[in-house]
């Protein structure tokens, strides 16, 4: 098959931040455990975890996403787990747990660091990210990559519409946006949605269910690549398909 | 005295959004007083709000603004006025508050509904807020206004470095910039150094200490009013001097 080449006159890239850029997912894998290891005691058959995600389910609308949400989350979830008779001492354990990860360096995925002031040279780069907007924010600042970035935005949600308002006041077109990110349902679906172009790259720890919608992302204008170091090589065109 | 005329070239107005479009203040302050009546049966001699804003004040670089930083605080506070004594039912109820700050209809204040849309014929309008994303994101869309700004910015902190990338984004000088809102530290004083201009709706509940820092404002660049739909006729000339 003579397929055309990928992403030709894409003249901005944007990048999500959490698990794209930097570890984020493992910290949050860690205090989940860290809560399954408390609440263990009071009630051995309790699914600690599905619990957690049904309250962030049900707090998703009034939190969105984010570590300070998270930590409300879990309080929520100890004490209804407990009912009610969670000591306020694990309580402060887990608002300790919450502030570690607020105060955690920045900790950049494996070739990150080499490859975007390669592609800076050859495109302007945007950061589009979602979650707390101050702990983006301090991100961004630590991971030593803002000067990269001709523009910052950080999003509540990740919609058409929200990616339309940035390629608008970027002055491009979709077909000149190519979005590269970890997650199909944020950085893959809205951008191709739009006639734009998107890398996939999975994060190890993601699972299916969380990371999206379908079990093998397929479209023209879809790559997937496992690091972000492969990203130059496909967009000079001599990396071929998808499969 | 001959004054020259207030912002005779201005083409775009910035708005804050708590306490200058909508009422917010209040909803903490209602909460604070929650938390002292909750707090105390424990320490009948403890300050508690001089407490909050100890928790507050040190976990700000961690949490910023907004109503899920509050709640965060308002429990460590909790724990630590009742040296871990106080029941997760009650930690339950803080979490409550915080979750119907978070739900509460947005209220705007007097004058803001008239004065907006006529403003909007002369002016290009910029929303530029600080809190919690999402929840600003909310706000702005239950206000009914959000049709009438150019720009919706939602900042961790307002700086003169953070206004100088929004005129630019915008494509105007700070002389050509008037910004709106209830705070001289975040409002008045950021623009003004760039050169910008001022108006200063204090908040009723807004103290002296919480709102900035001086003790009467003062600069050519700078005008206060009471409500904003003086706003008008301010713009027009009609109004003289601050005095």
């Amino acid at each position: 098959v003579n397929e055309d080449r990928f992403a030709p006159n894409v003249s901005v890239i944007g990048f999500d931040g959490d698990d794209t850029l930097w570890h984020s997912e493992d910290a949050f894998a860690r205090a989940q455990d860290q809560l399954v290891e408390l609440l263990a005691a009071y009630g051995p058959g309790t699914d600690v975890l599905a619990r957690l995600r049904e309250v962030e389910h049900r707090n998703r609308d009034l939190f969105g996403y984010g570590v300070k949400g998270f930590m409300l989350c879990m309080i929520e979830t100890a004490i209804e787990v407990t009912g009610g008779q969670i000591p306020a001492t694990d309580i402060e354990g887990l608002l300790e747990t919450g502030r570690e990860m607020l105060a955690r360096p920045v900790e950049l995925l494996a070739g990150v660091a080499g490859t975007l002031p390669l592609l800076a040279e050859r495109y302007r780069l945007a950061l589009i990210t979602k979650g707390d907007l101050l702990h983006q924010d301090t991100k961004i600042a630590r991971s030593g990559l803002a000067e990269l970035f001709e523009t910052v935005d950080v999003l509540s949600e990740k919609t058409s519409d929200s990616y339309l308002r940035i390629l608008r006041r970027l002055r491009i077109e979709p077909e000149q946006f190519l979005m590269v990110g970890n997650s199909e349902v944020s950085d893959v679906w809205p951008v191709v949605a739009l006639g734009g172009w998107s890398v996939l790259v999975p994060y190890p720890l993601t699972s299916l269910h969380e990371s999206g919608l379908s079990t093998r992302p397929s479209s023209p204008r879809l790559r997937t690549v496992t690091r972000i170091d492969e990203l130059p090589a496909l967009l000079s065109g001599s990396s071929g398909t998808d499969a």
